[in-house]
């Protein structure tokens, strides 16, 4: 059995918790901080056979991957206090996986 | 060393950690949500020689085996706005372990 | 490449991940509570190469480590209902850290 720890952006987490457990996987979700992905991101537990490793990847994968979006959040002020939204393009996604391997597996 | 990586139901957890406490186990906790168990869960780490693992999930087990009990918490609705307990059996308690193997451990 | 699971007292923590930051170590922080160090604790993960390892340590065990304070958080009530704040020395810090082996490690 192995272990795998998936850190992802917030964002990203409904979709791939949805996909995960359509196929089956049990993801615990731990709320974490800071590091490898710039925002807010979770860190995922999942115990997977060997042979599901490279599919519970390619799931990660759809869900988490890069991507560059426009998000108008940053807004410039004008003179006069108008305040006007200007586009702003930002990566979002990534993922950073590590795959353990556990010595010993008990389910109560 | 071994790295044990339990997931617990949070109902469960003041008993286990007093349980683990009172045996010299040191626990750190924490918090999860989804996955492997449905409600509330807790994430637990404990660092342990190998020939404690048994002890700790003999501890596990006698804290979180899995029963059935009969709550009233669902109310079922009356004609005239009455609410009334209905008994409702539910499974709590489980837990999933993993048992890793710790390569170097420091302690500052 | 190395899994490094920390766990280190909350107020060594700012200092902690901008040394590791400043040596281009990414962390990612996980809120933990109780077990391995009495106040409030994080559970800090890091990927690393196994040959930073060593520094990774070091840089934990120079922001971390256990050293006596004098604090006067501790009050003591005299007739009339005068608090006069006592000298307290307590240990702060220490860190308690898992190195373990990852099988494979994937960016996405
Ligand atoms: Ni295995
Ligand atoms: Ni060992
Ligand atoms: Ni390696």
């Amino acid at each position: 059995m192995k272990l795998i720890i998936a850190i992802v952006q917030d964002q990203d987490v409904p979709s791939l918790v949805d996909d995960l457990t359509e196929n089956d996987f049990r993801v615990t979700k731990l709320a974490s901080t800071g590091g490898f992905l710039k925002s807010g991101n979770t860190t995922l537990l999942l115990g997977v056979e060997e042979d599901q490793v490279d599919e519970v990847i390619k799931i990660i994968e759809t869900n988490c991957k890069t991507r560059e979006i426009t998000t108008s959040l940053l807004t410039v002020s004008m003179p006069g206090d108008t305040y006007v939204p200007y586009p702003l393009e930002v990566r979002v996604g990534g993922a950073t996986i590590f795959i353990l391997d556990v010595e010993r597996f008990v389910k109560i």
